[in-house]
């Protein structure tokens, strides 16, 4: 079952610069900054509503974030979907014909388990599904 | 006030292919299917929690979306917030520098009033706010 819209990733040159404009403009506040060293990458989220968005910032070219903006420019990255079991989704998907990149859920940040889905399978869209490890 | 993500717009080479694939893949449902004609676009509609994904195909080469196709690709195209007081957040839009494509509300779908911001002042997200006539 999918819940909800977990978060949108979204790439940005500069973190510093895009909360300028994500906080002051839009008038959204920052709630969790870290650095996700396997990633290398520079994460704020800023919540809306039931979702947040996640500013992503590369902390090396050589980095999924740095790879991509060097690719397409800044902009949104990737959606992640609340599931309530990850595993049985996957199963449903793979049944579906849809592409994944993890075959299997592996832990992700925030105490959750996450999987990624191709974006050849979802019309260009890398999606990502996320369960929390409370609600196992 | 930005009360939630509205809508989360995305461009689609075929309508068909990608609807099975978030609908029997993803297992979600379509809400509502239509052709917009002044966008020469269309679209369908499949809720998420509190928010909703809008999946575009383009009914034209030469339209936003056909374009949009053209230059990047299918993908994540904009983001739509849902906001209290149009008139009052794209003041303060432009207080802050931030470059807007409508400087003033205009009639939207489902009876909103919407507003377009350039993705050249958010990080390269084209951002869309939307607010209910009936929350006027």
């Amino acid at each position: 079952m999918y819940l909800k819209i977990d978060h949108i990733g979204i790439a940005v040159r500069s973190l510093e610069a895009a909360l300028k404009v994500y906080c002051q403009g839009f008038g959204l506040r920052t709630d969790h900054v870290e650095e996700v060293a396997d990633q290398k990458a520079r994460v704020a989220t800023l919540p809306v509503g039931e979702t947040r968005l996640e500013l992503l910032e590369a902390m090396e070219e050589d980095s999924p974030v740095g790879k991509f903006i060097a690719r397409r420019g800044e902009g949104l990255h990737h959606i992640c979907f609340r599931v309530e079991n990850l595993e049985e989704e996957l199963k449903k998907l793979k049944a579906a014909g849809v592409r994944l990149i993890d075959e299997m859920p592996r832990p992700g940040a925030r105490d959750c388990l996450v999987a990624f889905i191709h974006p050849s399978s979802t019309g260009g869209v890398l999606v990502e599904l996320s369960q929390s490890n409370s609600t196992k």
